[in-house]
């Protein structure tokens, strides 16, 4: 049985909502659609949330993987 | 049917409209003209936009990738 | 004998409760399910803890090592 | 019929007038004498412009491609 | 006789106490374990010391290299 | 006719007096002794100079490239 | 004659007594012991300096070579 390894977790949140914790604080939700390795991530419907309260609706991005701190599956 | 990829995006970008956030808060609106694989991009008629507000218009830059967080076709 | 080195802790941790102290200040709570070579880490259960008062559960979190600056089992 | 890609842009700077946006605020402007991978540009003639205004002449520099934000054609 | 290099002094530091100041002014104590090339290091029995007084008492830790300004044998 | 890169500068500066303007906004005049490829310089003489005002003289110094904003021969 | 690069400097201050400037604006000063590649140096008799004022003796430490702003013979 082989151990998952972290990216396995993005694999499988193709297509589902996840949030997103940037370095800056500001969270960003939507729909992974693509990632490389890297972590630069395509969302979908992203929208962009600071303290818990929505600031704006972003339809796709295309998001730097280096801005990330964690990925969250919702 | 082979999966893709976050550059595709900016790929089907060329020549549209996008929004770019940098990673310290300003916003740059454009036409893409190009990129690489360093995210660097060359995008024609930049405005900066800041709070909302246009701050200032750019005619073409050029934009070191690493100083972005995201980018979003509008 | 051969000498420990330090990925053998992290190795020792899957599935087990650690500690992660972010760069930020922030701790993250929870147990190991993976990890790479670049300590990217998978946290199952996962609880946000700032001045050591819980400030959010994150059920599973995919982490980018780069934020951390050290992890504790606990 | 080659895509342009960004260095094309710095290519075509060379002998022209640019601005040049640091990552510290302040817009570098004057003359592209030459270039390399890192974006490191000698600029001839070059001002230092703070919120506007001329805040010093520098003569010839070495400008260190990390620092830059954009750089715009004049 | 070969001249020493800095990797020698955290060689000869495996068993001993040292004092690592972090990049963000905290001071870690405790036990050196392991250490790779990046110097990412394990410290047995760590305490966490701020402007001279005892923070936290960690246990084991897995401290990233990239956090250290300077180690220090005690 | 072989086009000038931007460390060509830098070895017609040899000997010279330079300015270098660093991240933090200190300036530092002297005369270069040597270089790398990393633009860490050697330089002679080397004073010290915030706001216009000489802070400090500091006889030989090796700076270590990444700091540097850009150099300027004066 | 070949020409002396930079890390000539720091092969002729082995023994000897160096300044070397972090970038957070402390000073280290003490004899250096040895070197690497990456700029890690080990001091012996370091003292910390702030605002040259002597704020700690340190003994032996091995500096990190990323924090370093300049070294300096004295």
């Amino acid at each position: 049985m082989p151990q998952d390894r972290p990216f396995d977790l993005l694999n499988k949140s193709i297509g589902q909502q996840v949030m997103i914790r940037l370095k800056n604080g500001t969270d960003i939700r939507g729909k992974v659609v693509s990632f490389d390795a890297h972590m630069n991530i395509v969302i979908e419907n992203a929208e962009e949330v600071e303290e818990g309260e929505l600031k704006a609706r972003l339809n796709t991005i295309l998001l730097r993987g280096g801005n990330i701190l964690f990925i969250s599956p919702v």
